[in-house]
């Protein structure tokens, strides 16, 4: 049976900054640059996710497509879209709010959430911070 | 000896819909929804094509992409660009006409073909539905 | 008092073909070749609406983006997604489903339900039949 | 003499939000959904500025690409990206952040250095706040 | 009648300088810095060709989009694509190969081509260096 | 610890052509056809590099991207940008100028600089010739 890997797009748009809480405003500075504006900046997210598994006889789906998308919302962009990710989100909280960090933090919540809408696994979070700027992680 | 992965996209028009024959109406639009619509719907499907071997020392190419291009298009391209994939298409007769499916029947045809063009093989189909909905296959 | 022009892009996919039903399927297909295929063919079509008017000063706005998305996509898209644009639209019965048509019909449409909205006006319609194929229509 | 346009795209990442301070929350939230978010939310911009002139004969240029950029960056993209628009801009001060506010805003600032550039002038201002949606003035 | 407008997206990728001949190597260096590199650099261009015209009651077109294509390959992509401009192009001798110099020049030799072709015009040219250097002429 | 993948986009434009100096004329225009042009053609490149690591606690950076970016253009962009590709690029000295030989020299020479940034590795170069042609290489 073939093994067939099927991507969804979503997308979010928020407010962030990158500042260590354990550090001084000009170390902050130092390291993060104009990432680490007190008042934040923002960013149109791009969430690629990718889901694995062997078509279905009847279907000749992996999963249903809508089903996916409806979980990566409910779980993943009604949490993100329009907030503040350092302020607003509970599974960010005391976190990071990088690119790499976010998108291991996706991958947790979206791993066992595939897992029950069938015979699928999570295979690849890929998250577009900006169109030059982007990050993947298979949850290893 | 390096080896090197080439990717050629090529893209093709198409009108389908999602309906299992063993269902009623009724089943096909409650899994399907409006995909099942009976009047078919259509589109703009893209394809990447990736090969992978070796540059050869006196071309720096793995294979030629204009030949491999006119492989795709000769063997894949022509057979579904404007077409109907449930009526217009021998090698999808009887399948679901999924971007699963799909991707899954370009891969076996092209697998043996390109083997022909030289020392390379088919690597990857990527095969987008819409800019949101994709599909990759490995052929495993 | 600043004119300001706003653009909303939605999409739909469907199914159509190019065919006169005054000519014989020889005419047809000489004319329109592959796109007068009697079993369908479909886009992924992109449509950008563009209104004008003045920001009013105690929103920013010349009109609600969400009200203008609620009716495009009430009056159009709910009208033309996963449709045959020759069997299933009734705007469209008896016109050829050519991009140009079905960008004067969408004007034709969307013209008045934009006054509604408020002090603004309906300034252009962009259609993608394609990435490369686009037409645009300002009601003249 | 041939008259022509000549556009540079330029982009900035910035937070913001939408809210009237004589409203109440609840009115701002009524009016502006999540966008009233308090704790902000952002986005990538996409800027595009297009200018108007002729070309000259020893260059073929209608302005020097890289001085237009160097004054599009200086006079704009250095007040707003990574910047909060409420906040740290003082060109916005007092004013909506709308898409359609701040496009006025950038023509206002970039069309009288525009001219100081050489015999062209400001012609247009496209800004995207997301690929869906977009404003365009022409200072009229 | 309506007046619809028609775009149609081509490519080519070409080799040039921008050099002026009556000038030292080092005033060409001074104004066009890397762009005077002696070696030639290159780019990958889209041009966007629209036409306007009324749509004909037989076919729904304004201008059969095949033979536009067919006109703007022969007399323009195929005199510029894989081409060096300054060396290779017959029209273009002995002119500067700036975006702007290039738009007007494709427009002098299609917009007499576009009128053989039926009741239609050449409106525009659009031409792309980069995704973010480009060029509009009308013909004014 | 999590393994995640970052990638930069970066970009260049350069001239360049194929041709094998031990053929003659005839048979480098049998093989490469338009791309053996004696006088050149050119391209606007993008190359995404991906490197891998794990979040460092501090920052939830795998790497700077400011430093990778940097190290990027230093080391590649620099070298390439507004470049005869055959001519001007001591690393590309008599070598094809193809795709897949020039992603392996990008590679051999960014992945020891990837690891002089600290506890990351070079995963991946993937660089675009065109939209439609592109290669990938891994190192192995």
């Amino acid at each position: 049976m073939p093994l067939v890997y099927l991507t969804r797009k979503e997308h979010f748009n928020a407010a962030h900054k990158l500042f260590n809480p354990n550090w001084s405003e000009e170390q902050n500075a130092a390291v993060f640059g104009p990432c680490a504006n007190k008042n934040w900046h923002g960013h149109n997210y791009d969430l690629r996710v990718t889901v694995k598994g062997e078509p279905q006889a009847e279907t000749g789906f992996i999963v249903d497509l809508k089903a996916l998308s409806t979980v990566i919302r409910r779980l993943v962009i009604d949490k993100l879209d329009h907030k503040n990710l350092n302020l607003d989100v509970p599974f960010l909280e005391g976190k990071m709010t990088s690119t790499e960090v976010l998108a291991v933090e996706i991958w947790n919540i979206l791993a066992p959430a595939v897992q029950d809408l069938g015979p699928c696994r999570l295979h690849k979070i890929e998250l577009f911070e900006t169109e030059r700027n982007s990050v993947t992680y298979y949850g290893e």
